[in-house]
């Protein structure tokens, strides 16, 4: 039997595993828009189509951002757009929200066996000494890519290396693997310790990690607004009171009584939406889905609500972003770099977070009236 | 100016949204296949196509599956689909890998406000009196959902309730959520205890948490091979003791230094893929991507790998699974059950770490080779 | 040179290392007032004194407990006695605190290698099967200990066993694992399958570890008090929402930024205090430094304040417990189960956190009053 | 009634408590060896007595330390002696071990309420320009203090600063805390912003939290050694294999099934017997109980054990290193640096974790030998 790699194209391959599997592949055809070697995909046999909804505008303020931006998600949640238009209302009636990001630089880990003690000494003041020239090779990897830090650390006989990239408009992944796999060959050769991956769960990536939420990767983002309290009660149906109970309970003490990396409502079904709309790579999710809410009640009874994200990794050059749909997704936002892409996130999952946090909250408040109605 | 909710379906969101920001949305009107109806996103302007490539065939035995099965993948990432599929041909030249889920069940975590000490003790004395009756309430929500147990966990004046659901083959979130916001009901209604959030973060749902790993959410599921060493060499150009240093410093002590949920190679991205695919919740890539993966070499130099997913949560009907596309990548895998869906996951998850280890270990030993051959 | 162990007594220990060190051990042999043959300790030659100091009394009312009890108090860290007798006052003066214990059961975790998964399910089913021998043989170890459940999880070829025992009124460490020693005899002898560890750290015992603060090890404890405004004031010298900002931002948000499994101000001091000064193991301070402080501001300006201890493992008998200082320290309390003895823990850790983050509010807002005053 | 702490003396007290709790302090007022004057504890009734065994000498070489080391142990725990000297002798007779410890600095971490986004950006702002200032003013507290850095993290409204310092031979909390009320005072001096809390949980002290492990608190500490198979069976009665195989399942697999910090054996144990015997504040045991160890076969079927001790809090002056038997048990090690004795508590730990490990193993071992004998 042939073997998917060995035809010529998507069309083929569909045929093929129609015909041994007996089954119709005609809309996964149907959906695939780019040029089959446009695509970062092997064994391409065509496209799926996820739904695309769009929320707002969001109205922002922020170093890269300020203005009003449209949403667009890519999702099959039912009432999930509706709830961050929601928000984005709450938002925008509230005079916009104010964000910020700040690029703290793409990470690649690798792993060294250095033998000893006395090998992880060595390993550690060589790579002190010679920072500026790991700087150089990595660099010369990329014109795109800038060598941030370093940071060290060592458990007897292995080292573990994470080095800082800013890679401009890109998420910087694989040119961040490429330049460090410069910087291991250097490092192999001029101190004779082997390296035993690349990626040494260091980085790290798309695994939940504390060192990602403590030291960030990526870019941090945060975003802030006071909502009135007549907005609270028109757009919203809850006071603040209300949403602080129901915040406090659930991404301050349910959080610690589950182990959890986030304090949050639901970070991850904003960042999924969002990511798949506009072709960043979905495994980030995990990154994305660590953080914290705040919220908290002012003496007027209006409300305060934040979001802090630790990691989140994102362009708008470089992989999915390229693909036509994904395209036209990102010149919905129209954002010209990826921190003003960060600013915007940040805002959208501020407004998912308000508008869940206000309908769990009066979710009880509801019945407790109802309760307390009979 | 119109407002998004207001227009009569995606074609004419989409010529508002293309008028107002000069953009153009052809392509993300062209891959919307589906009925406007059946779609449960808001707000609908159409769709993004995301590739679709194939690897395969997987071979594995499991309590639910038994043969060949083919694994489609919803990427952008570059060498993702080439990965699995090279693991795919060492665990198909190995005889195949063996797998197992077991369904856990999803759950539902709500938060009460039980305002002491003895609010706490009267609340778990009424929850422990009462299951049948909350078990009723719970059912009587859906005639898919069973109510399999409930782990009760207070802090003074919280209470918190982690529900655990059978959901048949959907993935049962939103069951899951309607059954709990019966049982709230009842609680509120028979304690006196206002209920602070039905989800309150003791589910935990799309966040990273120790619970879910430690507790299992959805379906836990195994899977395992043993590479005889000649099959290693050809298939994946390493020896298992070099797998098995890169595994040992990258899965186990990297993954202690990041303070990681994830003991494994990169999980999240065969997870993303397959969930993309098949029309599974992305954002429950969160949870997919915590685990371990584990090695050793065995006496003759052979290599066992196996994968051990904590919380998978998967259906095979309900939410994205209707849609066209999704339909036709679920139909190439072929199972008739979620549990069986899981195992094939479990086995794709093994095959991409597989041939991760390998790549990661054997680029680090090419290269030591390089530097020794000077 | 002679060795220590070959020495008669502590005395003959102590003339040996003064005279081989040039040092004097005076001191040392002066404070040891047990008979050697007691004390559990191998190359004895001698004492340390840790000094001891008392607060109180402490007035709580729980299941095991209701009346006032001083706290023997054994540190060399200035202020924390004289905080925690702070506490005292307070909720002396506020009508006593609610505590409540619950005993979970002492853990011991044995690892087993079951070589593939089909080993894994085997195992798992011959369990299942024999638990009630599984607790019949762990009960003839110890007529003080009485079996309660085990939680069995696994990764691929490894299974872990998390037993629970009753060990009435001692902590119980050493008796669970003689019992579990019993258990692991029997089920390699059954399956066949090799123990390689009988604490595989699935206990987990002195480690900090989610899984003790999820399901709980030894003791669970409760305690909790509402402090009028006016005893704030008077005796705490701070209002409830300054306290309780101090506790927003340091027990919930700051311990969410670190990546914390305490959520609280320093329960570990008080722990090692009465941990010392009665005969407990101080190695489970580790434990006993998780868990939760919870703070409310009441409607009417009162503060309600609790602590939430997961894993409190403590005895009154056995151990550390028999020796004549620590004999005293425990007479001073007077309890007569480790169960009191929990609940006494949970209203001293409660003083400990009350008058810690009253002070460390006040101290704020001392000096923001300071610079306003200027 | 009387209160305690208006008595006159210890002896005052102690009568007091005689008398209204009808019980006897008679040892604890005999092994009261320190005039009271000097005890930095508040109503101070005398002093437990915690038997005190030595292990050793334990045979290191490292940057601070080369020879021959008593250790001596406060503890109740029958075997720990015995089996931390039985490491020794394994590592004696394997020609010794190798340490390193390097200071980090004790880390202070107030929290400070800066309202909003653009407040946390004037603070990072304000704070990266006055670091000198800082530095300064918190210099000038002590002259045994040296400023080394500070780490700035914010979540919207809350900044967190961590701020690290060197303390020469003192272990440094109470010195850290005044140094950083005085940047505190500055800092709001010249902000406006309102400090939280002094000690936000940014420390992180006494509780366990990954950035203690990541970013390493007081002193990280490394130590390995390489036991010859020889020794591993006269002394350890193990093999290598054997040995390396309980610490997989053990250390690394069964402390990540349960969501540890602490990827060891059992460093609580020895830490809290030496931070009792030499006077530490044993709340810090709880920093100590982290950290990793790590065991390799070696190709001629050695073992390569090793430790790494990421946040080591310890001192030989200050605090409870003053008093008379604490000092007894500090001349017995008789180094002459914080840095010293924390190598020499790397070595001890090192020691533990091997005679553990290789009892564990062998206990499994030898009843798989029963077994087969049979």
């Amino acid at each position: 039997m042939k073997k998917l790699s060995e035809l010529k194209n998507n069309q083929e391959r569909r045929e093929h595993l129609e015909k041994i599997l007996k089954i119709s592949l005609e809309n996964t055809g149907a959906v695939m828009v780019d040029e089959e070697k446009m695509v970062h995909c092997e064994n391409l046999v065509g496209a799926v189509s996820v739904p695309l909804g769009v929320a707002g505008p969001l109205k922002i303020a922020g170093e890269y951002t300020n203005g009003e931006y449209y949403l667009p998600l890519a999702t099959t949640e039912g009432a999930l757009v509706a709830s961050v238009n929601r928000g984005c209302k709450a938002i925008r009636e509230s005079g916009g929200a104010n964000v910020y990001s700040y690029s703290v630089g793409v990470t690649r880990g690798p792993a060294f066996d250095v033998k000893s003690i006395a090998g992880n000494r060595k390993m550690f003041k060589w790579l002190k000494a010679n920072e500026k020239e790991i700087a150089q090779v990595t660099q010369s990897t990329s014109k795109h890519l800038t060598y941030k830090k370093m940071v060290i650390k060592s458990s007897a006989s292995y080292v573990f290396i994470r080095f800082y990239f800013d890679t401009d408009n890109a998420m910087g992944m694989n040119m961040a693997t490429i330049a460090t796999e410069a910087a291991v060959r250097l490092i192999e050769k001029e101190t004779g310790f082997r390296c035993l991956s690349v990626a040494g769960n260091f980085d790290i990536d798309k695994k939940p990690a504390w060192i990602n939420f403590i030291e960030n990767r990526g870019k941090k983002v945060w975003s802030e607004v006071i909502i009135p309290k007549k907005i609270l009660r028109e757009v919203l149906k809850v006071d603040a009171q209300t949403l602080f109970d129901c915040w406090l309970a659930k991404c301050m003490i349910g959080s610690a009584m589950s182990g959890s990396l986030g304090f949050n409502a639901h970070f991850a079904n904003n960042i999924a939406a969002i990511y798949i709309a506009t072709g960043q790579d979905p495994a980030h999710v995990v990154e994305g889905s660590m953080g914290i809410t705040t919220t908290k009640v002012l003496p007027n009874g209006d409300l305060y609500a934040s979001v802090y994200l630790p990691a989140v990794l994102v362009g708008i050059v470089g992989g999915g972003t390229k693909l036509k749909t994904q395209q036209e997704s990102l010149s919905m936002i129209g954002v010209k770099s990826s921190l003003a892409l960060a600013e915007v996130i940040g805002g959208a999952v501020l407004a998912g977070e308000i508008s869940l946090l206000a309908s769990q909250a009066e979710g009880s408040l509801g019945k407790a009236h109802q309760k307390l109605g009979r």
